[in-house]
């Protein structure tokens, strides 16, 4: 009798807890994705914001799975799912299964405006992060360069679209880089005076915790020099700034998106009913309507009551394992229930705001509970060690230990960038 | 009396060392890269074979000279320097100086074949490096997925030209990482299988020490299991091998180039007499023939029985600061004299091959010694302490932490990789 095969596609979160826990499984598991490492998407801000390299985040998929003998990686670009003939079709061959978890998650939605994509890059994987790294650090080299004021204060400008939990952690690092980080680096700007503003459409930061923890988090970023701007929408963003929906126009060379998320397109080719962010609406097992066989998890799921976090993928991998080895062994499985581990983001250096059943801190205690989720759940005792000593520096220095500016060459310093020729003796 | 303005071009060991040796000097520094940081060179092999990540073996230059008062730091590219006018000419701006200190470093050579540079990444940027350590993960995962058996040794066929210390640690590294690091993380591909091969067209490999090392070093190579050519010169290189000159064609799809350098471009903008390789022929002061208040330090620099090694390149920087004080204060300067401070290389894990005036020595003593000396010359607490936490872990558990292939998504998978669909049930 042949082995039973699951395809699993995607390594993140779910994927990967998918895929462990159904290492005692009789089936010969394929995980397929178009990265070669999983990501830990949480403190992708930190690379970001040049406090940790991309490889703390990070980890070969292949090495996470290594004893793992009925499981297969492959690196490979799932296109489109096949229900019918059990096949997942890759840009360059094709997987059948028996049993299929999609995992493929969420990208960036500019809300039916692409071309703010250029201007303001989201945040998602690895490439990403460095991208808005390279932006944040490439504005502060252009503004010591620079002579005339406005457009000098224009580059130092960062408008943060967006106070989910990853605009707020990004506009908190800005803030501090701005006031402390790059404090004595400069000579003729002061890198205190940058501005970094936080938009949000809706009427309060972090809308999924509870309102006075809205309201500790938007005082804490105030008091760390953010300007947080509330019930305005943006309604353009172009290379020179972003326009705000009552008209109120902000000078920036530096935006950052954080508003809107989307599922992978990989939904669409499955034929099946989406909601209005393109996720797929599972079955109470997280099975697709009409195919028992193929479940769809994380990010990339539509389930009420359940949010786009990493526990909620973690859960979402772990009861599709079950669910397939309960089939297979013809056994029931009751219904895919969420339990709520709680939300936690942090603001700044020693800050963060953690709300867990009915327990609501903000501070210190919040930030070292923040520091101690985070560090425990990295993949890999070496990262844990490397990350600790990164933090170490950050907290105790305010050294940012990834202040790289990487890329092609020519792309170093933007074309749209003034360049005042420093007239005789003064090399700006 | 306006201050004395010394421009200093590049900030590598030269350029950096000379600006801090000239931190007490009642001069105006102005230091000008084309990157924002220093790069450690001799632990970018470490980068592209996936032990340090970028940001372990490179700091951010105004953090360096942060607290150097008489230094700034500006990020900009210099195309060409009017030694008359006394004016640097960037690509955006121009400098004026009193004082020049060239020291732009040097770039890999193809020796007039600069279409093998797309089939035989050079390593000398962090960019470089990422693009090594991409090619070298990309061709193992290429190979897992691969059917075809000639095809699949073409990927698992890693060509080093050029058997210098670069070439040798380059082989060394590659070697390591298919006898260990992978060994058990492919599922249809044996990593163990994998041939390395170090080609060189001289008659034995680290030709700068002497010849009892190049012996020693050769045999250490070959008992890790890599393939040493010698005496054999690289004729052409495509994207799917080598030919080497007596037309013996090596079929490889992940050709490494080490074999030549050449001055930085902006040397030839000068109009004084260059060598063969393209560096300035400098006075026993360092200084320009007809220009005596601009030095060239470093591999832009040719100076008899000087190496292009980063001590020279320190010692090249300090003696023009040294210079330039002394000439400020109408004071005489003896020619510039090299101390040999060694030569160091290692090979692998636990081998390295040290050579200190007399002191020849090989193995695990060597390597002690150039681990040692390598991490004590980094700069940065927080540098040094991350290194020793990845190399501890490569040491003891053959891990390599930053195995990230990154890179746009529509490159990950090389066109020229087949693409054999997986027949049903068939997900290799």
């Amino acid at each position: 009798m042949p082995e039973t095969r699951v395809v699993i596609v995607g390594g993140g979160f779910g994927g990967l807890y998918a895929a462990r826990a159904l290492r005692k499984a009789k089936v010969r598991i394929t995980l397929v994705d178009q990265r070669n490492h999983h990501l830990f998407q949480p403190l992708l801000y930190q690379v970001a914001t040049a406090a940790l390299s991309p490889a703390h985040i990070a980890v070969a998929l292949r090495r996470v799975l290594r004893r793992q003998k009925n499981a297969t990686v492959i690196l490979g670009e799932a296109v489109a799912v096949d229900l019918k003939a059990r096949r997942v079709q890759l840009r360059d061959g094709a997987l059948d299964y028996d049993f299929l978890i999609l995992a493929t998650g969420a990208t960036h939605s500019y809300f039916g405006h692409g071309e703010w994509a250029a201007h303001a890059p989201g945040l998602k994987t690895l490439e990403d992060a460095v991208e808005i790294r390279r932006r944040v650090l490439l504005s502060y080299e252009a503004a010591e360069r620079e002579t005339d004021p406005k457009r000098r204060a224009s580059l130092l400008t960062f408008a943060v679209v967006g106070a989910g939990p990853t605009g707020v952690e990004l506009a908190g690092a800005l803030a501090e880089i701005a006031r402390h980080v790059l404090a004595s680096d400069f000579r003729t700007i002061d890198p205190a005076s940058a501005r970094v503003v936080l938009i949000e459409a809706g009427p309060r930061v972090l809308p999924a915790f509870t309102p006075d923890l809205s309201v500790a988090a938007q005082r804490r970023l105030e008091r760390m020099g953010v300007q947080v701007i509330l019930h305005k929408a943006v309604t353009s963003i172009d290379e020179a700034g972003v326009t705000l929906f009552d008209g109120e126009r902000l000078q920036s060379r530096c935006v950052l998106w954080a508003a809107g998320v989307q599922a992978s397109p990989l939904a669409r080719s499955l034929g099946v009913p989406l909601d209005k962010a393109g996720r797929v609406i599972v079955e109470p097992d997280l099975s697709l309507p009409g195919a028992a066989e193929a479940f769809v998890i994380g990010d990339l799921a539509s389930v009420p009551g359940v949010p786009g976090l990493a526990p909620a993928a973690i859960q979402g991998g772990r009861y599709a394992a079950r669910r397939i080895q309960d089939r297979i062994a013809g056994r029931e499985t009751p219904p895919f229930r969420y339990l709520d581990k709680g939300n936690l983001a942090t603001i700044g250096r020693a800050a963060a705001v953690v709300q867990i059943g009915r327990l609501h801190s903000e501070g210190f205690v919040a930030w070292l509970l923040w520091l101690f989720v985070h560090l425990m759940t990295l993949i890999g005792f070496r990262n844990r060690l490397v990350v600790m000593v990164e933090w170490a520096a950050v907290y105790l220095r305010y050294e940012r230990g990834a202040r790289l500016i990487t890329g092609p060459v020519h792309r170093l310093l933007p074309e749209a960038t003034p360049s005042p020729a420093a007239g005789p003796g003064a090399p700006t």
